[in-house]
């Protein structure tokens, strides 16, 4: 069984976890968060979006957290998630190092959540991308990847589009996202080979959901395939609230932890997760999803 | 990716899940679960133990049980496990096709769990066969096979030797039960291809834990090491009443939700064991750590 020696994990609780929470954290907590994960030894983290706080309460603070980060910890990589030209403004008067861009493989998915057909928002990235120069990295995602529950199995030709025009306007480091959940592992290692076979410049991460539990398996298979990079959410952070310990994205201490227990080097420190993912817990006043933050951890190697 | 393109699910929960719950079900309920389980396509369970009802009060009515599950439906392979020669005797008088023997990789467990070493429970082992002769098939468990909370790693040659002396006595039935939920997806594969290519007349089935979440992963690994026999618990039963969503075997139904999406053939029904799944939530009275008994669906292929 072939397997990468050391993965890549990349935060994104404080972005697409928080925003689905209705609490609003405190600025202070949110950049507290951030520090502790730096501390943690994550490299790499999705701090907030520059986008209308009227459509994501949870980051009308972007700015503030983005420069409280910056002087509580210069060592992780924060980006932020931008939707359209005024964010990047705003990312670059913010001097963040690094914007999320994402685009959909879901035509009806993308109409429901940008209101723009995928054609229109790969004009928009390429605006993006011309304005941004080389001013800022850039990183893109694409949603929907394994299916999409508005309409069914996503298109090959879908995904290939989008790729293609990430990679021609200089976009390499590209997330492919489970957003829904759907996906199973088979799928995952037959499409993941597939595209890394077609697109040996890009470099791919997964960004999985555990709505039917498969995350990890899903993490697994595409492990198999060559992927050493992956997005993921402390706690689980961005579960359905209505549905208790379902739908959010992959918990990054569980992920973490099979990681670990297989010998893939992370550089993260577990125990350090699972105490920050319980604060989590408090601040939001709620149980997170996350397995591993609960479960009696009888480990019987060396820590 | 080579996967097998179909497997056998053995239904565990009316005896391993049921074992912990503090309710005990009436005689006609579990009739009744047995029932509904070959209804739903399942074509082998473990129904009841042949033990002494004081250290497992759930199977006080294990002949009554066997009985009523024997008129009810002739379809389903039923099983019992039983600890000793008292126990053989119950279960060839109450007429069952086959039992379920037991032995601990981890001499601490076994000790614990039987009051006996791993050479005295295999002394036993052996006179249980000699006397069950030709009239019952007898299956067998290696327990703690992958790590124990006891003792650490548990020893290749531990585990070997509970393996040469069931197929000396011709047992070629034989679970690798990760009792704790302590395994990881590498180690599953190396350990399962290992022992297969050791003992090809072995016919290995793999009982998980989800403990860690680990479980679908972990079966996720066995498929690909060859294993095509899995044994779970609807719902999850089992799990300890303590740790709401924890511990319990993985359950039946999120493990043949992951091999439909797959394409592997179980012959079982989904959305029946899901509608069992939440009759046995009401008679419970609890909630069962099943993922998708709690999940809103949406599969976008025809059912």
């Amino acid at each position: 069984m072939n397997l990468p020696s050391k993965v890549m994990v990349r935060e994104v609780g404080p972005r697409d976890g928080l925003q689905l929470e209705q609490k609003i954290l405190s600025t202070e907590d949110k950049i507290y968060f951030l520090s502790q994960l730096s501390n943690a030894g994550l490299k790499a983290v999705e701090a907030t979006s520059f986008v209308n706080p009227r459509a994501v309460p949870q980051h009308h603070d972007a700015e503030a957290v983005v420069r409280g980060a910056k002087l509580a910890d210069d060592k992780v990589r924060i980006s932020a998630l931008i939707a359209n030209l005024t964010g990047l403004e705003r990312a670059l008067a913010a001097d963040v190092r690094e914007v999320n861009v994402a685009v959909s493989a879901s035509e009806l998915h993308n109409l429901k959540n940008v209101n723009m057909t995928v054609e229109q928002s790969l004009g928009q990235l390429r605006a993006i991308c011309r304005h941004a120069e080389n001013k800022i990295s850039i990183r893109a995602s694409i949603s929907m990847v394994f299916g999409c529950p508005y309409q069914g199995e996503t298109e090959l030709s879908m995904i290939m589009r989008i790729l293609e025009e990430y990679l021609t306007n200089g976009i390499t480091d590209i997330a492919l996202c489970d957003t829904a959940g759907f996906a199973n592992p088979r799928q995952v290692f037959n499409l993941v080979e597939k595209l890394r076979a077609h697109y040996p410049l890009a470099r791919f991460a997964l960004h999985m959901h555990d709505t039917r539990g498969m995350g990890l398996t899903n993490i697994f298979a595409g492990l198999q395939a060559g992927i050493d990079s992956f997005e993921s959410s402390l706690g689980g952070l961005g579960g359905c609230p209505f549905i208790p310990g379902a739908s959010g994205n992959v918990p990054t201490e569980d992920m973490v932890f099979m990681f670990d227990e297989m010998g893939i080097s992370t550089g993260i420190n577990f125990g350090n997760l699972v105490l920050l993912g319980r604060w989590l817990e408090g601040k939001l006043a709620k149980r997170l999803p996350g397995r591993m933050l609960h479960e009696n951890v009888c480990r019987f190697r060396e820590e």
